[in-house]
C-alpha cells in the first residue's frame, strides 16, 4: 500500500571521533526514504535548492523512491553541520542554513493524495497539518517533531497529535512535550492528547510503543562499532512504515514486527556516514538482522530438557 | 541448592525528590537477601556493629535467610547516606562512614562453604578473594565491583576475574573496567579477562548478559512510579542467583529466565524506600511481575490471521 514521507532533504558535514564527511545526503525524508525503500515503495515530499547534487537522489529513485514530490527551487539548499561527542552521545549543531527549507511549502502531487500510509517528518507542525489537509484521508498518519516545535509551536502541535494514529518521538522530546520525566507516564499524556500509540526513541537503548493497554519493548541492535548517530530516528521510522505499509497490517501484532523493523534499519543508519549503509544492503540483510532480534530477547518459562 | 552473599549490611540515609530516610537498612548483602529470600533460602555473611537495630535483621531471618556469618562487632555499623537529583538518574554521597565494615574479614561458618551458588557483593576484591579460598568449590560464582575498586585495586580485580563464572556490574563500571566505551566491546574484554558470562546494568534501561557466543536483553520493568534506585542492582543480582539456586540449572535458557527474575526484583526493589518493598510482597507477586516480561518483548514473525 502506498506510503508517502513529507521531510527535509538536506547537505549534512558531520564530524564524529571516527571521521567526517561534507555535504553528505541527509535529513529526515532521505533518512527515512533510505530505510524505507528496502521494503516498499515510497513516495516523497521535500524541497531542495538549485545548487544540490540531484545525482545523490538518483540512487533513492533506483530503489523505488517516488521523487515527483521533490521539489527544486531557486536558492541554498538546507545544510546542517554537527560534531558528535567521544561517546556519540552528545551532538553540538556547528551551523545551520535553512535555505531553501526556510519558506517549504509541501505541494503533494496528485497521485500521494491517496497514500495509505504517511509519515510527517520533523517540520512546523503548522506544515504537517497542511499536508493532513491535502490528503484523501490515509489509513494510518505518523508523525515526529522536536524540542523547538514543542516550545514554539505548541498549540499548532497539539492540533496536529489530534489527526495522527501515533508519535514517534525521542525521550527528551517526550518529556518535553508532556512535561514529565517518566518515559511511560509520558506516553500516557501524549496519548490523551490525540494519538492511539507512541513510540519513544531512546537511541543506544531501544524504543517502547505504548498504546492504551499494552506496552512493547525492543532493544537497540547490539552494535560493537556505531559510527555516525545522525538519521538513526528517522531510518527506525523508514523501517517501521516501511514494515506496515509492505503488510497493510497495522494489528498490535504487526506494530510490533514493525518496531523490529525500525530498529533494525536504525542499526543499520549508524553504521556509516549519511545513508551509505543502506547503499550496500538489500531486503535479505534486512530480513537477517530483523530475525536477529527475536534470539536478542527470547525466553520462555517452560523448563526444558536439556540432553546429556 | 545453598545460595550464599558475602556483602556490606548497612544503615542508609537517602533523600529523593519523594521523601527521605534515615538508617534504614541497606547494603549490598542486605538487598541481595531481601530478593533471593523471595526465590530461595540465602545464607549471608556480613558485619554490623554494636548499634545496629538487630531486629530489623530478623524479618529477613523469618523470610529464609540465615543470618549465622552476620557478625556483631564493637563500634559503628556502616552508615551511608545519599541524595539523588530530579530525576534519579544521578546520586551525590553526602556521608559514608565505614565503621566496622572498614576492618571487615568475611569468615564463613562452616556449613556455608559448601555453597552451590555465591554472590560476591561490592567489597575489596582482596576480600572477594579470600571468601573464594575458604570455600570449598562452588557450582558458580557471581561477583559485583565499583568504580573505586577497578582503579585502586586492579591487579587484585583482575586476579579475582579468573575465578568467578559472571561479573554483574553496571554499564560505567564496565567501561572504566575495559577501557571502551561500547558496552558490547566491553563485555568481550571482561570475559577474555576470566567470567565465562558479563551482565552489565543499565538502570531503567534494562540489563544485558553477554557470553561467548550470544546476547540476550531484558529491559527494565516500565514503572510509572519510581521512588528510590538504592540496591537496584544487588536486588536485580538476588533475583538473578535466587533463580538459578532454585532450579540449580546454569544452561543459556535458565539464565535468561534468571536475568528476567534479576530485572523483576530490580523493578521491586525501587518502588519503595530501602528494602520496604520486598516486606510487602511473596513469591505470587514475584511470578506474576516476572510474567509480565514475556508480554513486554514478545513478537513473532509468522504471520497471524486476525478474525473480522
Amino acid at each position: 500500500m502506498s506510503l508517502l514521507v513529507v521531510g527535509s532533504v538536506a547537505l549534512d558535514s558531520v564530524e564524529t571521533p571516527f571521521g567526517s564527511v561534507t555535504d553528505a545526503l541527509g535529513g529526515s525524508a532521505v533518512f527515512f526514504s533510505s530505510a524505507a525503500s528496502l521494503l516498499h515503495p515510497v513516495q516523497m515530499v521535500g524541497v531542495v535548492g538549485d545548487d544540490f547534487p540531484v545525482d545523490r537522489l538518483e540512487r533513492l529513485g533506483k530503489r523505488g523512491v517516488d521523487l515527483r514530490g521533490v521539489e527544486r527551487q531557486a536558492g541554498e539548499s538546507f545544510r546542517w553541520k554537527g560534531k558528535y561527542s567521544y561517546d556519540l552521545q552528545n551532538r553540538d549543531t556547528l551551523e545551520t542554513r535553512l535555505g531553501v527549507f526556510a519558506a517549504f511549502q509541501p505541494r503533494l502531487p496528485a497521485p500521494y493524495r491517496d497514500a495509505r500510509y504517511l509519515f510527517l517528518g520533523n517540520i512546523d507542525p503548522q506544515l504537517q497539518l497542511g499536508v493532513l489537509d491535502q490528503m484523501h484521508g490515509s489509513e494510518f498518519v505518523a508523525c515526529d517533531t522536536m524540542n523547538y516545535w514543542i516550545s514554539s509551536k505548541r498549540d499548532v502541535l497539539l492540533e496536529l497529535l489530534r489527526r495522527v494514529d501515533v508519535l514517534l518521538v525521542n525521550d527528551s522530546e517526550a518529556r518535553e512535550l508532556s512535561g514529565d520525566w517518566n518515559i511511560y507516564r509520558a506516553a500516557r499524556w501524549i496519548i490523551k492528547a490525540g494519538p492511539r500509540m507512541v513510540v519513544i526513541k531512546q537511541g543506544v537503548y531501544g524504543a517502547v510503543l505504548v498504546d492504551d493497554d499494552r506496552i512493547f519493548y525492543v532493544p537497540a541492535y547490539p552494535l560493537e562499532q556505531v559510527f555516525d548517530p545522525t538519521g538513526a530516528g528517522d531510518a527506525f521510522a523508514g523501517g517501521f512504515m516501511g514494515h506496515l505499509a509492505r503488510s497493510d497490517d497495522v494489528t498490535p501484532a504487526n506494530l510490533r514486527r514493525a518496531m523490529v523493523y525500525g530498529a533494525t534499519m536504525g542499526a543499520f543508519a549508524v553504521e556509516r556516514f549519511s545513508v551509505q549503509r543502506f547503499d550496500e544492503i538489500g531486503p535479505a540483510e534486512v530480513t537477517a538482522r530483523a530475525r536477529q532480534f527475536s534470539d536478542l530477547v527470547h525466553f520462555d518459562f517452560e523448563p526444558e530438557r536439556v540432553a546429556g
